[in-house]
């Protein structure tokens, strides 16, 4: 694919001509796109360019007609039967092994749940009670979406750890023999900066450490590859590439190895080995199971498993490289059309560096956006002054990258 | 309304006698019950007598439209601007203060979002911050749930306290000078035994500890009155008397005397008091939002909302009165249809210590069970030995109970 224009911005005539070749291009690209049928799987509005799937994924064509049979059949008639008729009860480990494959974990390994919030809770005091003891030390990416220092703050709080922030960047050198537990951002939610997760977690390794990864920004998007690089433990939400709808559950991790000694701070009665029998004693399930807490929300956790249809026969290798392809072309576009000095990409370039969004700095962010809405390329703002543009090479297509870039040119026109 | 029978057990051939009488008294009973007309709010299955309300409750017929608007306008059309537009960011604290007089809440208190059991840990662990200092006591319901007594054992872990099993009967007794935290359930879900909120929460206050209810068996079926008797904290459920749907949100009550100290163990970006400032440090919202964590489910939290319009006009007292009609004429009626020394009633015969369940103890419970529900009688069974029928006054009526006893009655016949 193309590589970012190393071209100087182009003056407005220059524009003028250019537009046709970009148009044409994003044309071409999209003819020969193998993942540009994708978009039938989706319900998108009309007219619009949908380029915030990495904050809200959109609508998977599947998703009414399962929520209707939920509510209508499986609530309204079979009522309390469907826990077991409608295999309510396994949907947490069944979803989380429908999962699996895009995050590559093999079977057993995820849960679906609670939000993100509350599965990282659960990680990192796990991460802290797997520590080899005597350890100190919490790193926790300084950048990271401020949930995760938030939580990463009360976890260590109350296992005695102490949570030091980390440049990601600088992560591998900050992990000593003091180094308990490393949480760390996949893809940067604000830069869109990709982290490097098979060194870092080798890294943590090599340091003794328990390494855990929020793939809240990465899932979906590229290849995560957990087993393959040995993570311990990973969380993730669901509504962002993986389009399960407004807040719909997240899932946890647990590596194998770790199950067995898996020690949750919320030990809900079902993670609990025999629910039913309502025993006075906690005594942990095997595997992922042990991750689950209370009972779980069946609306949204059945919207998110036939959302995840939308996934049937497609690799995230392929999902990938079409990323990085509209991401360069849409940084193309960018240079193209808008004028020299208005907004500076802060995502880099590089593409073993970047993960499915372009962030672009500028002033005036937040009105630059509402007017981009209005003309209908939805992406978002992040404060103090970050346009976010997120790809979602399931829906999203080249003329839709050269669309939202000749819009925010207009803007700046 | 009519007491428990006093008669002795009828034989067989009195039975066949009274059935007229029962029929004809349950019709008259339906016909003069203002409350009947509620029914029409929620759709249930032709043929069935649905007494698991305690479990799941019904659909309330107005879910289903919502949730296909929710879907398909608000997340397939609106996308990201629903998180305004469509007023999903305010719903844990609306919905919160929807549902807020149903427990005797005063608005700003209650908060929906997560499942009991991590609420449960909140309030806990939030409790066990709130005590005076010193103390190492978490007295914990004996006979709890088991999910409350799981997370009670991590939250009394995780602070320092030691967790003790008590008989709610006997709870004042236990309370002394080292209890920092008492967790009791309102209404027993195994007996359907109904606690002395009032008196306990005094007792507890009166030893200078926190009182935490668990709610999940009483609200939506009795006047609970968080605020008249000065409760501290509670959680419960909104999927059995409160028909949220499977595994809807709960919700988390925080008295308004307790907000500005209440410390979360689980501090979301959600419960942030400016969450889109995104600052590294965690500042509490005011008010009950700080008990939120993670971003809300969206599907599930607004199923919920539609589902408490079946409230609309309807006063808890009268559900109440209702409530106990019903399990007064159910008891009355398995005295009359089933053979003496079959089934043994568990729930107390005392209207002040009576929930909105029969449970009654029997051999074989679990096979009885599915043979009921074979003969479209839903209820539940609770292991070893418990046969349990939940009565939700705003869509049982009294033929329910007498065909449901009457059936009953043909098992054991």
């Amino acid at each position: 694919m193309s590589e970012p224009t190393p071209t100087p911005t182009p003056t407005p005539t220059q524009t003028q001509t250019r537009i046709p070749d970009l148009a044409a291009r994003a044309a071409a690209l999209d003819a020969t796109d193998e993942l540009g049928k994708l978009r039938d799987r989706f319900t998108l509005p009309d007219g619009v360019v949908y380029l915030d799937g990495n904050s809200l994924g959109a609508l998977p064509a599947t998703v009414a007609q399962t929520t209707a049979d939920v509510v209508t059949r499986q609530w309204g008639e079979l009522l309390i039967r469907s826990w077991d008729e409608s295999d309510w009860w396994t949907a947490p480990e069944r979803i989380g092994d429908k999962l699996a494959p895009l995050v590559g974990a093999a079977p057993g390994q995820v849960v679906v749940g609670d939000s993100t919030s509350v599965n990282l809770f659960k990680a990192l005091v796990g991460a802290a009670r797997l520590a080899a003891p005597g350890r100190t030390k919490m790193l926790v990416d300084a950048a990271t979406f401020p949930t995760d220092g938030y939580i990463a703050a009360s976890a260590a709080r109350m296992t005695g750890l102490t949570a030091t922030p980390v440049d990601p960047a600088h992560a591998a050198e900050a992990m000593d023999e003091d180094t308990a537990v490393v949480l760390l951002n996949h893809v940067d939610y604000r830069s869109g900066r990709l982290h490097d997760l098979p060194a870092l977690t080798a890294a943590a390794h090599a340091a003794g450490a328990i390494m855990v990864w929020d793939l809240c920004h990465s899932a979906g998007a590229l290849p995560v590859g957990l087993d393959a690089h040995a993570v311990d433990l990973a969380v993730g939400c669901t509504y962002k590439y993986l389009n399960g709808g407004p807040g719909s559950p997240a899932y946890l991790y647990i590596a194998d190895r770790h199950q067995a000694a898996f020690d949750s701070p919320l030990p809900g009665w079902n993670g609990h080995a025999d629910p039913f029998a309502m025993t006075p004693e906690f005594t942990p399930a095997d595997g992922a199971r042990r991750g689950r807490v209370g009972t779980p929300d069946i609306l949204s956790m059945l919207a998110l498993e036939a959302s995840l249809d939308a996934w049937d026969g497609v690799s995230v290798a392929a999902v990938r490289e079409k990323s990085l392809a509209l991401t360069d072309f849409f940084l193309e576009c960018v240079a193209a059309y808008v004028p020299e000095g208005r907004v500076e990409p802060v995502t880099p370039a590089e593409h073993d560096r970047r993960g499915s969004q372009v962030s672009l700095r500028t002033e005036n962010a937040r009105e630059v956006m509402r007017e981009l809405i209005e003309r209908g390329v939805i992406g978002d703002f992040r404060a103090p002054d970050v346009l976010r543009f997120g790809f979602t090479p399931l829906y999203v297509g080249f003329a839709d990258a050269e669309r939202a870039a000749r819009s925010l040119g207009h803007i700046f026109g």
